[in-house]
């Protein structure tokens, strides 16, 4: 199969949860976007760096499966995998697993493209390109 | 067609951007959920009363088509319609739309289950029901 | 009395509660900020304009009261007065009010320095001046 | 001195950033809350148990001197001190030093009740307050 992967891992947060007593769904987003910059910097890149060339990476599409609530002091694994489905937009996929008990709490995928500092789409940087394809 | 719908207005927060320049992805289903809860009381009914109830409605997949950044201090409307798509479900569909110039940023969809206060999915309470049919 | 005071509501959103039932203590400080970009917006100014001038308006230190817990669905009033203490500061202070009991739940400060673009700090700009004198 | 001492650590994420391209200062205090839930960890307790337990800790006080911002993606350590100030209140202090270069971003302080679960302040369990003491 196609695509680079990776995992990382991060504990939940107080900040993160509401009052329904589990974590909020908007805050899963953040933790995807913890995934997929660690899956950068395993592969050699950095988002920052990428930042700094000018490019950017903005979302244009996120959706997430929600089974089973993330709850707080949970120790969560990341499980997500890159590819480029066109040469201007890189796919994300994401498994969010509790370590303790390996349950896949939520699955979601996100979908980018490649903008230049004038927010013009253009072509993927050549070695990420490579990486992804 | 089926469903109910509502409108409501809010202004984007500093806190609200990254440093894109523009809103976080994530931050967006803060707003949807705003649009459910101003849809609720328009109809007579609290969130906050349902869950004094017992109940709760967590969301069990959220997504969302990111067409336009959302910037800071921009004056957004939130259109949200909701239907039953069983009686254990209700889904929301939401357009987020700049006011000044009526540009559609974001369109997305939040589907919810109820949810016992022993966390058993059941049937949404019958005014519900009757309101989303 | 020096400096110019101003008040606006919002109402809590379910975002910002923890699973302590109340609002996460944290989210107050993105109130404080509507605070004073709407006392900002009173005086003909805009934040928003500010930073398109080159300027901003990073806090330096931040500061909170709490005294009694702001809940979900809550209609609150902040009570926003800002004053220069310096040439190159601003100092803000601010009073949360619950308004169905006009309960004060929190009062705070945050304290500003205007800087260029570069990051130097600099004079507030004139008009500023004149306003929180 | 009096107290107890840990340190945690932590990368700053795009979500916390903001358009100022820095951490938005209102972010810090969900570190702080990181690192003063890893301070209770290695001491043996969790904050999880406490609640468990029908207790809470809620702030009533926060204070942040922000010294150099934090920026995207930058490497964190969060020392943080708990000291009991009275059988009812326990202080965290923090120091948010940048691990690279070792320098002290931001300092601050949070004081904290214990209540009951009917939101009764009362003493700190007593295994808390022979740690803190």
């Amino acid at each position: 199969m196609s695509g680079v992967s990776g995992a990382t891992r991060l504990r939940v947060r107080y900040a993160e949860t509401d009052q329904m007593g589990v974590v909020y769904h908007g805050n899963y987003f953040a933790w995807f976007e913890v995934g997929r910059v660690e899956l950068l910097r395993e592969v050699g890149w950095s988002y920052k760096a990428l930042e700094a060339d000018g490019f950017s990476l903005p979302v244009i599409e996120a959706t997430c499966q929600y089974r089973h609530p993330a709850r707080y002091d949970d120790w969560l694994e990341i499980r997500t995998t890159g590819r480029m489905t066109s040469p201007l937009r890189v796919e994300f996929t994401y498994e969010l697993v509790r370590v303790e008990d390996d349950r896949v709490l939520a699955t979601a995928r996100t979908t980018h493209v490649a903008v230049t500092p004038e927010g013009k789409p253009c072509r993927l940087p050549a070695p990420l390109r490579e990486i992804f394809a």
